[in-house]
């Protein structure tokens, strides 16, 4: 299914190369402002443009469709709507032959039979993450003094990032990087034992995302190779500070009050310049592939922002599960 | 919610030191033969007695309560009651004002307010992955030919897993490990594009269980310093067989015929015989704490049993929503 | 939450004097031909016209956004979005201080604290059942060859419809009726012991359709006055036909073999042309209200097709769950 | 599936002749008193023993195996189980030829391929009812003083119930009823537009009481054959309540602070010791069935409280949604 979510719900819809990419909140509070030239920000710091990614340039003009009304959402699902208006028409009919490495061309073959969208990652594409940002936007202000943050912590295994893609580029091939998120000012007390602790709801929506290979939550993969005396972090206040934040926030699935942390690894970009060799499945013989257009150099440098509205959605669903957002804006807890 | 899936829906209730744990399956189809001797092998391995694990030993004798009928499930709810036999009454109240680092002693008084059974971790304890593992050894044989199987990589950052154990025991520490999960046969085409990938769906589960601090599929975190060139996996077959696996047998959130393969970092054991320095949050003071009882050196030695269950729990119900399995046992896919 | 369905999930959106309705649907299967022309017959059952129908007419074309690839569905989700043109620009004002008697104003102010689009009823106004009309078509076509029927049995408590209309629009009144539905070719066994039941389920759907004050099955209401040797349906057949079928074709939950059969009471539309004494709740004082525009005379007319369009979507996600419909169509039953 | 809610979830599980009966309720808050000596009133009004009803009794004791903690509850999920003292060995293998008329037998054979427990209806038992009255006696605690009231309005087509029993006593026969429930100080603004509108939850909660077949909200059936004019409630103070209260509670789905009141059918006891008409499945030639055994007269006589539970069960859920029920009992309302 493609909606996520308990009482804030976002679903996510379109094609790479179809008329539309677009989303449905429901769940949304009323009496929230909004206009169109919120979204402007995210937008651009997801959009192509920057070293490294592709020229492909839309103009991500949010279409306020439904639930938005005398720039306030009315409480009635949002609906937004985008256009696609940079798509090529080439032809891609090569694909259903030669399944692209890396792509998600072979599966969604045998999955839909041959009738999927195939242009350009149909509805597999990352374009599809605009829904996501957008849906984060909303988010973002929902959850207010809450605060989630990222940065690129790396990029093809170097602290120097602009280096890393300037030699990739060169090379004609991509590399991949990590993301740091954190999140301030995050309530005592969100999240369930167990199933719905919020790793795991965290989790499910990072890993949702395209490139992304995985997650660890504050210490991660290095808790393996740490003792119980050091991981252990000591409670320093009666608020729930700890002294160090091994924990990322989070201790039996339920925020702890000090800083949600954790990192995500991004793939480099399916999409190469370089010749690749690979299989034509119609025929069943190895052949060499060319992907011409545009990509990414290092797709994770767009990601961030995605994280982003990623995690605030996330916690927004938190937070009204736990009944810490009115129901009408403005209007009391509740 | 304490409940997972959407057509084999599995939920766990119980307390470390209440009168039971247990489970309910929804949605398990009818016609499965089922003893209560087949539980045994999976509750060995996951039960304490190993080097480094706890010394308490429960009897761990399912009863079937309801949704099994001369040795075959009826379709009808599935509930599996265990008796806690081996609980010690002890004090448990010095918990109450000193919060066990690492443990979700403080966050479960903060959310449920003091009402909470503290006593052993009381619902947040590891005792409820029985549930999980009974659930999975029904799981396991829906979901046949498709195999589960783990191993743990290391322990305390350690390979000889055993040495490392023997120190950490020495130390009255704990240390932490790695898991592998690999998952054969698995058909092409399970998981949706976004919030229903594979990887997200197996992400919640995973990051359900007490300990787990993270996942990654394939390459991993490593996809970050690798070049497209290198980790596009290259088909080699009309079947969707690749020459590497980074893509851990999932492109866009589907499976692909691959080995789905996954790693999940374990914390080491938050309860150690060690001295910690933490605050006592009655009296807002910093104190000593020290942990009586029996505790696991290493619980990461317990936990593949029960990534195995709750991999095969996934799988089960991804294999049902692609129609993939009978509704009764035996008859026909469907 | 506006979305309904577990496996093939019917999301609605949209105010009725706002730019747009639309619907998305989730989980349909790929490869399921679908064209523009296919929903005209059902959106002329539906629209404005009839004698007794409102004459507010809107072209209802639909916009088949997303999902939708060379006249087949793809697998995605189907997006389809239909433009508002016949809006009428007036003053609504009134509304805010005179919530209309039998409309959803009064709750939709307290609700959504006055942000909701009051205009012409808003996101509770019955246009958005051109968003269950339209999945309904498509759902009608993956049940096939189950297939629904509705009629008006009477309205304004008379069987002769015409007749009773003229004399509601001569005193510019509104008048109720009843609707009974019919499925044929039902498969046995879909459904589930409580709370999945198909009459839970379907009732759910009907009483989410505006208007319908209430439904029963078979012999329904009739049956509080009945014996049990009268209303016990024998069996006659070793497939499970009966002789009667007062169960309306569903026994312990869960579909028989024989017709389902239900019928649901619909209130006279609210909007009527003669004067109606209420509250302005601003000033607190009772008032004439006179409702001007556009309104139907009998909004049973118009409802039928939405009656069968709702069952059909209910029955397709049944009929999913129970492994009987190909996610790729024409691709065997699974 | 068998499990109900968003936030306040109900599952139940067990057959009637098995060991157990039960239910788990997941979301419940914590601090909430709780005794096991607080379900006598309610069981004692679901359990047999009133003229008309079947003489097999239970204990019904309560064994409240999670989620209570020192009287109270700890906010983990609540397991209470039943044992089945009751039942009686005898031979039920006459039902896997001839399936009762009325009954699920059938149904369940065709669905669960003869694996279900046929034993005095299994998994379909009205028996199961124990364990949402049971829920309901937790959930009326939760929503009070929001108060839920029934009563029976008619049996066998007689508002002099005690005659009508008598009557059907003596023909060895069974007879319906008709209950109507009434809920109030309802907040206004529960229920959402269309899918979860407070009529459709409600439905969908009745309709999967075994027996009951239909629902009406308000003036109902009778809606059919009234005018607008009549029909529509007046609005007579600022608070929302009318002059007549035909909406049943609800406008546009939800709830406008008026009582909530709604009638539901139940049909007479399938179970008769008449002699019945019906067929062999297993040889496909007509019999005379003759069903032995405790039936009750008039099963409507022992569902008003379990429409009652069922009621606050749904309400409880609705008012979490809407921020209404403190996480933690006692503590302000969030």
């Amino acid at each position: 299914m493609n909606s996520f979510g308990k009482l804030f719900r976002v679903s996510i819809f379109g094609e790479s190369h179809g008329t539309n990419v677009g989303l449905v909140i429901d769940g949304c509070p009323a009496g929230l402002p909004l206009t169109v030239e919120e979204f402007a920000e995210d937008f651009n710091r997801r959009r192509s443009g920057a070293r490294g990614t592709t020229p492909r340039t839309e103009t991500d003009q949010p279409g306020l469709k439904s639930g938005v009304f005398h720039d306030h959402t009315t409480g009635a699902p949002v609906m937004i709507l985008f256009e696609n208006t940079n798509t090529r028409s080439r032809d891609y009919a090569q694909l259903r032959d030669i399944p692209r490495p890396g792509h998600a061309d072979f599966v969604a073959m045998k999955k839909f039979g041959g009738y999927e969208d195939y242009r350009g990652g149909g509805h597999f594409s990352g374009r599809l993450t605009l829904g996501l940002v957008a849906a984060g936007v909303i988010a973002k202000k929902i959850i207010a003094p809450v605060k989630v943050s990222t940065r690129i912590m790396e990029a093809g295994g170097n602290k120097n990032i602009e280096e890393a893609i300037t030699a990739a580029v060169e090379q004609k091939d991509s590399i991949g990087g990590i993301i740091e998120c954190r999140v301030m000012n995050v309530p005592v007390g969100l999240g369930e034992p167990f199933f719905d602790s919020v790793e795991s709801v965290l989790s499910h929506m990072m890993l949702s995302i395209p490139a992304i290979k995985g997650i660890e939550f504050g210490s991660g993969f290095a808790a393996a190779t740490m003792k119980g005396s050091e991981h252990n972090d000591k409670l320093v206040s009666v608020d729930g500070k700890t002294a160090t934040n091994y924990a990322g926030g989070i201790n039996g699935g339920i925020t702890n009050g000090n800083e949600i942390v954790f990192r995500v690894p991004v793939k480099p970009t399916s999409s190469i310049h370089l010749k690749q060799r690979t299989m034509n499945v119609n025929i069943g013989e190895m052949t060499d592939l060319e992907i011409e257009g545009r990509h990414d150099t290092c797709i994770a440098l767009r990601i961030p922002v995605v994280i982003e509205a990623a995690t605030a959605i996330v916690l927004t669903d938190f937070m009204m599960q736990a009944g810490l957002i009115p129901r009408i804006w403005g209007k009391g807890s509740n």
